[in-house]
């Protein structure tokens, strides 16, 4: 937005969370739903939000999943076979005791997560190692009831994919979400999001119930908290176990499987909002479900706009046109701020005749440029190339510039007011992680010296990064 | 399938609903899950259903309407709010009174369709008739518990779509409610699945409580039954005034909008294994995930499957490479048979040392045929493009062969034993209707003597289709 004008939502240094509940609104994401803690999507958020999984489902299935469907009602029972898992949710989960008009014989949880039921059908449908790996993949609704719902980050209700895969070995197992971990998760994040996500191993603390091994990405939001943005668990043995999903192995004997859980979900749109905000939403090209729009400013020039549409369309750019000129102008312009589209480009009835448009780069700024319409078509989707490039670097620094490496406890509490703390393990420790906690900071990782991820929490040289988070 | 061998399903015609079962179950498309009445759906059904959300969303967006995503849970008191709704629901719902560790103050009912929440957003967010048409769609799962469940023709959770619209007229919810009729479920069932459905207007009894008028497309299923395949509603003003939904008209009056619903779901799938299954599912090549299977007879040829695969990726089939030499060649041939697999091509070392391979028409039958491996990419879509004309038109001459044309309440009630009745509207009238559906034998649809969808059932000339449904 031009500097001067009169801010339509409350700035993002005087009040991040009110910031964020105002861009949610403003730019038409979302609302809150009538029962507390859920969410209505309206169509510019589901779009962004399809947008995600159109993008995670192309890296999911190249990574050899295919997709499923399991039952949104689970059996009470089947949540209590493995105890970590029933201590981790029962707060959290919603339960329906009256069904078909009548009180059910036993009450059926709704999914916080589908792994108890998806254990059971993966031990029925391997049969022998020969139908290993298994790599299942689930798009769906769950529900953890929420205490303090903030909206996209943490709701009653959110979309999500989870990811169950059984392997016939720990080295597979390991290895494949580590693979989804990279390929799919960061590569997502950090080359369509453009979000520089710091990617690592959790504590034990932090680890999710049951698992052996989480790993995870965090991205930096814009007052310098951390935000988990998806995850990918190593469960070792322990469902297998818990629920009976056993391999037969050479030699007549059975073993429990070894399997994965993966997951990320509409979080990610908060995530977009509270890493690339501004004085509006702004999302990168890769994306973007609105690439570019097109701004008929007067009536005389609808028809041109909509040529100018439909030779970017058939370019491959993702357009939309405005042709809405009984609004006036400079509402419009601040309605596509609002929501961020990276590109407009305004057509008045003087740039038509001197056949050129002006083109609005809403995400790296600067002033409008004057562009021929005939050079539209070439020159367009490279700016759009560039620009998603530019925010990729230039959230990349803002990230850096908010990371400081320190030597003690009390340094990385210090950091951690607002921005992230780098600190050695050894150094925090597992006391040292207890004292910060209490201060509501939190390791969100640990690294290599080499960013690398690490296999074991015990490997020597290791680095923590240290937030509070949200 | 060969003749001569053991059928590995019940056959077709010794027990319909046995055999669809079986088909469920031998082509893996979903299993029952842990709670009675829902399923779970396995891969390839699911799939088979991606394929039809891909081909049904870009006619709905093509339509110009939006995704959007309500909550899962909505306020029992929103139920209450349309008594017409409300009764026709109630029996069916599943009620959430406990979650977060408590008992709720207001019970929240898993929502069975999304009408009444919608409705309340659509009133928010329609500021004026400049925000008219209002088109939105949801993608989502919804439940119904079911006393007698069967898998995917009704099951206690199902997924589905659901349109709402808002217009400013009578005229245009009504012609926006034809337009998805044709252009979106009708085009879609013909062209992608192959299925001839008859398209019509549902009689006052059968409609939708609170609708207008219910429009539908009916399936002839292969034991000469009706299948409602998908359903286009008119709800007038009924919902609008019940949910508060009014629009500001010139002269600062207000006014209750008119809105369209509309709505198919996995019961498609249901559809189609009961239309075109025969010893196995058959499965379409507009529709099918996989449309060619690529089979490697022996090892000697596994590279040559994988070029060949390739080769057909590129050329835009959908393609699935079979190397799994270590099991049985038959056994596998049975498998993507029993799946329905439009096409297969089988290579063995001698076929390569030819430069041939055979080809197998799972869909239309006859003998294998050899092509030269250089003429597959180029000849095998149009032959896909021939087995789904050659399906849509058995399915055509299959249907009508089973529609008998009469003249009195009996007949039709005879002729509905096995097939569909044909029958004078002014003949059968309210009372006809009435004394049919005691022996379970209903009214799909009425028509125009020239087959076109009537604006209401007082119209001379109609004529009533009449069968036993799923």
């Amino acid at each position: 937005m031009a500097a001067g004008k009169i801010p339509v939502l409350t700035p993002r240094s005087t009040g991040f969370p009110r910031w964020y509940q105002d861009i949610v609104s403003k730019a038409e994401l979302a609302d809150n739903g009538p029962v507390r803690g859920t969410m209505v999507i309206r169509p510019y958020g589901y779009a962004i939000w399809e947008r995600m999984v159109a993008e995670m489902d192309a890296r999911i299935k190249l990574a050899g999943a295919e997709n499923a469907y399991f039952p949104l009602f689970i059996p009470e029972s089947y949540l209590r076979r493995e105890a970590e898992h029933v201590e981790g949710f029962s707060p959290e989960l919603a339960v329906v005791t009256h069904a078909g008009g009548k009180q059910l014989e036993e009450a059926v949880v709704v999914r916080p997560t589908s792994e108890t039921v998806i254990g059971e059908f993966m031990a029925k449908w391997v049969q022998s190692y020969r139908d290993l790996p298994l790599l299942l993949n689930q798009w769906a609704n769950v529900v953890r009831w929420e205490k303090r719902p903030r909206i996209f980050l943490r709701t009653s209700e959110f979309l999500w994919q989870e990811g169950h895969t059984a392997h016939a070995s720990y080295e597979d197992a390991r290895n494949y979400a580590r693979q989804i971990l990279h390929e799919t998760y960061q590569d997502f994040m950090v080359n369509v999001l453009a979000i520089p996500v710091v990617v690592g191993r959790k504590t034990a603390r932090e680890r999710f119930a049951g698992a052996v091994n989480t790993t995870c990405c965090e991205a930096m939001t814009g007052d310098g908290k951390a935000l988990q943005m998806g995850t990918s668990h190593e469960l070792g043995q322990n469902f297998a176990k818990a629920f009976r999903h056993r391999l037969p192995v050479q030699g007549q004997q059975t073993r429990a499987g070894l399997d994965d859980l993966l997951g990320t979900s509409t979080r990610m749109v908060g995530g977009l909002i509270m890493v690339h905000g501004d004085d509006g939403l702004r999302v990168p090209p890769a994306l973007a479900p609105i690439q570019i729009v097109v701004t008929a400013i007067k009536d005389e020039v609808v028809e041109a706009v909509h040529k100018i549409g439909a030779e970017l369309r058939a370019a491959g750019v993702r357009v939309r046109v405005d042709d809405r000129t009984d609004i006036p102008f400079g509402r419009r312009a601040i309605d596509w701020e609002l929501k961020g589209i990276p590109l407009r480009i305004e057509v008045g009835p003087r740039d038509l005749a001197a056949g050129t448009a002006m083109i609005a780069r809403r995400l790296t700024g600067g002033p409008k440029t004057a562009i021929a319409l005939t050079d539209l078509v070439d020159q367009l989707p490279q700016l759009l190339a560039n620009e998603q490039q530019v925010m990729l670097t230039e959230a990349t620094v803002a990230r850096d510039g908010r990371i400081v490496e320190v030597a003690s406890i009390d340094e990385a509490a210090e950091a951690a007011v607002d921005g992230w703390a780098k600190v050695e393990w050894s150094v925090l420790g597992v006391e040292g992680e207890a004292k910060l906690a209490q201060s509501a900071v939190t390791v969100r990782c640990l690294q290599r010296a080499d960013r690398a991820v690490p296999d074991t929490e015990d490997e020597p040289g290791l680095v923590a990064y240290v937030a509070r988070s949200y």
